[in-house]
């Protein structure tokens, strides 16, 4: 168990870099472009990890120390990146997330989790009854969601210009689209 | 035309970063971790991309600029990473990855590529005749294929830890396994 949550906050302070890696000084044209209409570009991806790092998983981590299965987490607002994200250039967003992930990593460390903490059960508002231990892994699982989106937007941007490699490309025919979280 | 070679060296150049940012200094459980007998972990991963660095993106586009269709390339092999990966810590993959990739793009800048060399055309073993801008195009999109299936090893290694998160998180339905290249 240690081990497992040790595993996690590894690859949770991680993500933030992996994303600016890619992402930082790229040209604009990477960050604008989605995958048709009503997907999202890289900085609206980058604005829903920012909007969820605000309302999601520590907040929900508090609520099942504190209140357990006696109060329902809120429901995520999946338009939330919107107002997160507006007008701001990618680079911000990048900051913005990573200052929010190491904050919610102080936070987390600093209640020091036992291993019977982990199985302490709280209520989500459509998937019902969950483990802090299932929420913590649900964490790092939606940054590798989210770092995965993103790929596969950059490589919608090649489907044409790659001719015939595409059949070759893994990322050209994935079909793993998030639906909420 | 100028700018999609732009956006490309651009990606081109950031990608070893990303698989850097996300994997180095990482508790060796994520470099050992696949997805089942005969899967890649994040090692093998980057091995490949090594080998294919070594073998395939600029070695490729040079038998076009030198041969054009008259020279078929060098089917890839695509077990050429196992004697990349032989026992090197994923730390040492990934800086030999950065420093063959920041080869190749010098090299490629030096060459100094004018429009029309674009459309030059060669053979591939198993597509047939591909151009150089379709060669260049698939560079990038390879390493996103690899970032992204990155990403799909690492969540597998969530599958069951999240609980009933798992059907709001896209990467763990992903299909987009890759072939060849």
């Amino acid at each position: 168990m240690e081990d497992d949550l040790e595993n996690t906050l590894a690859l949770l302070e991680r993500t933030p870099a992996a994303f600016h890696a890619l992402l930082s000084g790229l040209p604009e044209f990477w960050a604008r472009r989605n995958e048709g209409e009503g997907t999202w570009n890289a900085s609206e991806i980058v604005a829903h990890l920012i909007h969820c790092e605000r309302t999601d998983w520590m907040p929900r981590a508090k609520i099942v120390l504190q209140h357990g299965e006696a109060r329902t987490f809120d429901p995520l607002d999946r338009s939330g990146n919107q107002k997160e994200s507006k007008g701001k250039p990618v680079g911000t967003l990048l900051d913005e997330f990573a200052g929010l992930r190491a904050a919610s990593l102080d936070e987390l460390r600093a209640i020091n989790l036992r291993e019977q903490d982990l199985n302490r059960r709280g209520r989500h508002p459509s998937l019902g009854v969950v483990t802090l231990s299932q929420l913590l892994a649900a964490w790092a699982a939606h940054d590798l969601t989210h770092l995965h989106q993103l790929t596969r937007v950059m490589a919608h941007q090649y489907r044409e210009a790659v001719g015939p490699w595409s059949k070759y490309l893994g990322v050209m025919q994935c079909a793993g689209h998030s639906s909420a979280a």
